[in-house]
């Protein structure tokens, strides 16, 4: 018992740190310090022959990027700029080499910084330091262009974004790795009762054991918690992920990465409106158009639009719960029709979205509880996922 | 394999939904029903005698609010306003009744709406039916308040909102109940890797095992992420949870429910600015003005204020890592010194504010990262908890 109280008093501070179990590095680990590396060995061969160095990166802007349905994805296009040193941008070449270098002992380490963090890293620096995380965050945009042109996302290079991941719950065991002793670790997304495992901000190095039929992406919270506390994943089969709105960076790649790697289709569930086909839903798919560069890793090709499509608004009589769509509205989905090269290649969407303007309305997915809490469990996505093949593309 | 194939291909709309565990009604729910009850009774007892029914609830505003730095918490004071049945309120007067008729539905079958979906079970309700969810949300606020006089939260009527919850790691089993069995469920919040437990959005059901020292709520989920990769929770012996900004009422409300049941300390670790102080943490600690009818459940008067303080700006040598003070930085430092009794009633923080107004700074607790990624975890940390007795109140 003395024992015990002498232990409660006493402050944390004496213990240790846990030390982390030296991790091997995978082939990406090893493809990423080969690009640091080289990078810079370029530059010092310049300065060596007393050449100005240079370095060279994608252009990141719309007006770089193709859009070709079989690949699924905005792509990069061939557009390069060269940063050259000069009396100029003495100062972002060395910040960019630097931010490079913290890169390389990141990975080393096996640890990471969040963007914000790495902006308060470079303080340390001299008159090398960024007086504004926008600064830094263009650096960095340009690294991982210039990675994403070898396959390495920027949580490779391990910065990540501050965003929240978004969570998962049904037939899915999740393979980590406990950091302190290398052990592997299972965790079983059955098994979490009313709550559900929150997605990490890299994702890069997790596995997955599944048997699922399908993996549901859910636009908001509350339908996910009614899906999860009535174990919909057990009845379906399938592995429900909450997007929260548009998806963030790490639940994309994660649903990628699954998708992938247990050859499972996904459904996307949200909200009938522009925002859900034209953001999230879009985003979720195919990426955006100014961050062409990471769309390879973070999209997810193979996503299919399950629901709420405008037809569903007339099939479940859901008139009386829809809302008029506003200006903003009206402006995003002629937009989609008129500039984006993904809804421009899908003529199932170009109808889709002219039906909706013609109704003038807009449905939320929770607006099926029109018809009683449960009605989305029971009839909504039974009758929807009977007919797969209508799903949007 | 034909038999797996033909599974495949099946939809998935023949299985039946899950069936759910009876369940039995616990006290809480009992007092819900009664209370449920009695209203209705009362209203139909008037009616019987042809008197012209009536409803009373407290008035939720900030003239009927008290706050006494014992009790913790700002609290709600006897101010009562009546709704009479007549001519104009004859239409809310009947959503009252029939929220709270869905209510005791979804104690009674263990369901919940999120307030999105009950003012879109209404659309079948004719003509009680809500036009806005603003409309829903106020005679819920109703109902919650005249069922805070009972001790009973808006999550025990069955009705969620529809925030994300926080994340939580660290040392702490988390007891559940599997809806479909209604057998125990052990979640280990220590088994998720570089993933987390995803708090429910509700938690009153919810059982917690731990030995830990302490809760540590952490502002941004980076440094939450950065904490629970060096498993800092097993070198400090603590429970970390994720706030993400202003807690959720589920997040506040785990937070208290497992701070009392166990009787832990809470340290917050927020960032220093006017923002973290007089709203994320001031919120988690004593609640807000405006909802005092819910104070008593979802604040953690326990709750502590470990840093970023102003004095650690300089006994960490952070001043190049700080931000100025902006116009509305400086609005909400004063209107707290001003106008808010929590401030008002603890020297400390008046002292502690006067000097962050007078340094004109402010500073993230991801400024730290200025002295290396992990001088949170080496250094910061364990200097603050070895004089937990600094902490502000």
């Amino acid at each position: 018992m003395a024992k015990r109280k002498s232990k409660q008093d006493a402050p944390a501070s004496p213990k240790a740190p846990v030390k982390r179990a030296p991790r091997q590095l995978d082939e990406k680990d090893e493809k990423t310090l080969s690009l640091i590396v080289s990078t810079a060995e370029r530059v010092r061969a310049g300065i060596d022959k007393r050449a100005l160095p240079e370095l060279r990166f994608p252009t990141r802007s719309l007006g770089n990027v193709k859009y070709d349905a079989k690949v699924g994805y905005f792509e990069l296009g061939k557009g390069r700029k060269a940063r050259a040193l000069t009396v100029n941008t003495v100062k972002s070449f060395a910040q960019t080499l630097r931010l490079m270098s913290i890169s390389k002992e990141m990975v080393e380490n096996d640890d990471f910084a969040t963007k914000r963090e790495a902006y308060y890293v470079s303080k340390n620096w001299g008159e090398a330091k960024f007086n504004e995380q926008t600064e830094s965050d263009t650096v960095m945009d340009d690294i991982e262009a210039l990675a994403s042109l070898d396959g390495l996302s920027r949580e490779q290079l391990r910065f990540y974004p501050e965003e929240h991941g978004g969570s998962v719950a049904g037939n899915l065991i999740v393979l980590d790795r406990d950091s302190e002793t290398g052990a592997p670790l299972r965790i079983d997304c059955t098994g979490f009762g009313s709550g559900s495992y929150s997605i990490p901000h890299a994702v890069e190095h997790l596995g997955f054991e599944t048997k699922a039929k399908f993996i549901l992406a859910i636009e908001t919270g509350g339908m996910f918690q009614r899906l999860n506390n009535h174990k919909y994943w057990k009845s379906a089969d399938c592995i429900l992920v909450e997007t929260g709105g548009v998806p963030t960076r790490a639940t994309r790649r994660f649903i990628r990465r699954l998708a992938d790697d247990r050859k499972i289709p996904v459904y996307a569930f949200v909200d009938c409106d522009p925002y859900g086909i034209a953001n999230i839903y879009r985003t979720l798919k195919v990426g955006s158009g100014n961050a062409a560069h990471i769309n390879r890793f973070f999209c997810v090709p193979q996503a299919q639009y399950l629901g709420v499509t405008p037809q569903d608004i007339i099939d479940f009589k859901l008139q009386d719960a829809t809302h008029p769509l506003q200006a903003v509205d009206v402006k995003r989905a002629k937009d989609a029709l008129k500039n984006d090269p993904f809804f421009q290649a899908h003529k199932p969407w170009k109808k889709a979205i002219d039906q909706m303007l013609s109704m003038g309305v807009r449905a939320e997915q929770q607006a099926l509880a029109k018809w009683g809490l449960n009605f989305v469990i029971e009839e909504y996505l039974p009758r929807k996922l009977a007919d797969r093949k209508a799903f949007l593309p």
